[in-house]
């Protein structure tokens, strides 16, 4: 079978079947890090390959920026299992014409962020290439239960963090080389794009305090990482389509798509996590101290209900488009 | 200043003076794997990113050899540093027209190194890609104080373990599709060229017993990863050319480059290694017990004598090319 026929999750699951668990190994492939306990200390490890043409584009991104993200999407994944980031091992493949003026740029993004997160850049490899290539891995802590996918039981309120849909309303502007009507807005667009923030003080909360049964990043979009969660955790989930947090520049630029990017468009990188409804002071109260939004937009019901969306109406909402698999070319 | 001009060495100057040490990181970018220190735990960490045309070709490697290999030369920073490998961190980019069975051909040579070498796999990345990537991360323990390239004294004895040239000598009959009139030594070469076996035992009980001051392995060729020790150590080394150690298949097949792999080819994947000559007993007992030859080929002498290499008949060895320098394209 080709491989995009088999598609991203078929072959993490054709991984998974060949490669027996490892002593120690407490979450292995297929949750947003890799979860490994010593005695008296726990590990987490998650990984990201980003390939020039594929995951980034040179025309629309400065290396800055490049940087910046390569090393945030790997702390939203430390975040999502409530951990805290130590250390970086960053690879890189490098076009021949590179000179060293970018590369200082693109380190200097990784910098700005990784020094506030308190993550150590600890090693690498660093090769020619003929595309601009990244291989980053973070090793972080866990000081609390890490938060599974899989934890999630019918009933749970369904939250989620910031807003939805900046990033890749963002990126239809970049591609389409659109302008705004309002630049000031399409520039706080363009910033959640480039620049998405980790929730780590949040995730790392939500773990100490045991809030959440069940979390993930919003990377490949609401749905299908929502999708992940139900799967995971053998629930279904009715979501309030009207209650999905979308900010204002959102709301001003989004034009006929409507929640479309909201609720099916990736990169993101915000919390998607489920709790008790006994729990919904408590995470009021983190939310008014971290200064960030957590909003209920839902909640688990049975797996036979599957996952619907619905509008304040009562209608159910058809959502087509599904997030991204990196294997399957015709979506999106 | 272009990549090309500043050199792989040079980019890492650039990247380490960049980037702070974090707090926990007893060695950092700059040895065979990073080290970092937890209360009462030490971990190892090496990386490394493998692209094809840059370092395989799929046309004289198969996919099982190629995992098996993708593994072989991370553990064998690990086996460099004295430490015992556990955890796997894959990504990969794959070519949409592979197949699944080719997937899992790759993935069963990685097996077959990482079960025997209690490796888990847990993670990583899947994506795209217009050619075959492979990044690999390892994580290992370190229950004995790492054995760094910067411990080497001046009067110290040099040791290698196993033999050198073999991997270096296979490739050239590999590239040039040239036959041998042995073609049962010819085999014997290119096994040790597509499965290098990573020295993790010996590794392990050097630093166990504190026999090594100095260690690295041999992927760039031995003068050149000779020389990383020298310079991390502030010291010269005085080689003996026929105390190297090559295969009874390397003698009979290097015809008139004699010597020239053994001392600059890489590839091989042995330790190199630096130890006080009051151990000398207890490396031939462990040679024995390992069935490894660990062959002495020389001693440091001081910074200023840089590192020479002599024959028997005491006459200096020009030893004209230089190891693997990933930047620069006109060597070798």
């Amino acid at each position: 079978m080709k491989l995009s026929q088999l598609g991203e999750f078929g072959l993490i699951e054709t991984i998974r079947a060949a490669t027996p668990k490892g002593r120690g190994v407490r979450l292995g492939i297929g949750d947003d890090a890799a979860w490994v306990e010593h005695p008296g200390r726990s590990s987490l490890i998650t990984a990201d390959l980003l390939i020039e043409g594929v995951h980034f584009d040179l025309r629309w991104t400065t290396l800055f920026d490049l940087g910046f993200k390569s090393l945030a999407v790997n702390l939203s994944d430390i975040a999502a299992m409530g951990g805290v980031p130590a250390y970086l091992i960053l690879s890189l493949g490098i076009p021949a014409d590179f000179d060293s003026k970018q590369i200082a740029e693109f380190y200097r993004g990784i910098g700005s962020l990784a020094a506030p997160s308190g993550v150590a850049l600890i090693g690498g490899d660093t090769n020619l290439a003929e595309k601009f290539l990244i291989s980053v891995c973070v090793l972080g802590h866990a000081p609390y239960r890490p938060i599974p996918r899989s934890g999630a039981r019918v009933g749970d309120d369904i939250y989620v963090t910031g807003q939805l849909g900046d990033a890749a309303l963002a990126l239809t502007f970049l591609k389409n080389k659109k302008s705004a009507k309002r630049p000031d807005l399409l520039t706080r667009l363009l910033e959640r794009h480039h620049r998405p923030t980790p929730r780590l003080a949040i995730g790392a909360r939500l773990a100490r305090d045991r809030l959440a049964t069940a979390m993930i990043d919003v990377s490949d979009g609401l749905m299908q990482d929502l999708g992940h969660i139900c799967e995971a955790s053998g629930v279904g989930a009715a979501i309030a389509c009207d209650n999905i947090p979308v900010s204002q520049a959102y709301r001003a630029l989004s034009g006929r798509a409507r929640m479309g990017y909201a609720l099916t468009g990736g990169e993101d990188y915000e919390l998607l996590f489920c709790a008790p409804p006994r729990q919904r002071q408590r995470i009021e109260r983190l939310a008014r101290r971290t200064k960030v939004a957590i909003t209920r937009i839902g909640r688990c019901v049975t797996a036979k209900e599957k996952i619907t969306v619905f509008s304040d109406s009562g209608r159910q909402v058809d959502v087509t488009a599904g997030g991204h698999d990196h294997f399957r070319t015709s979506k999106r």
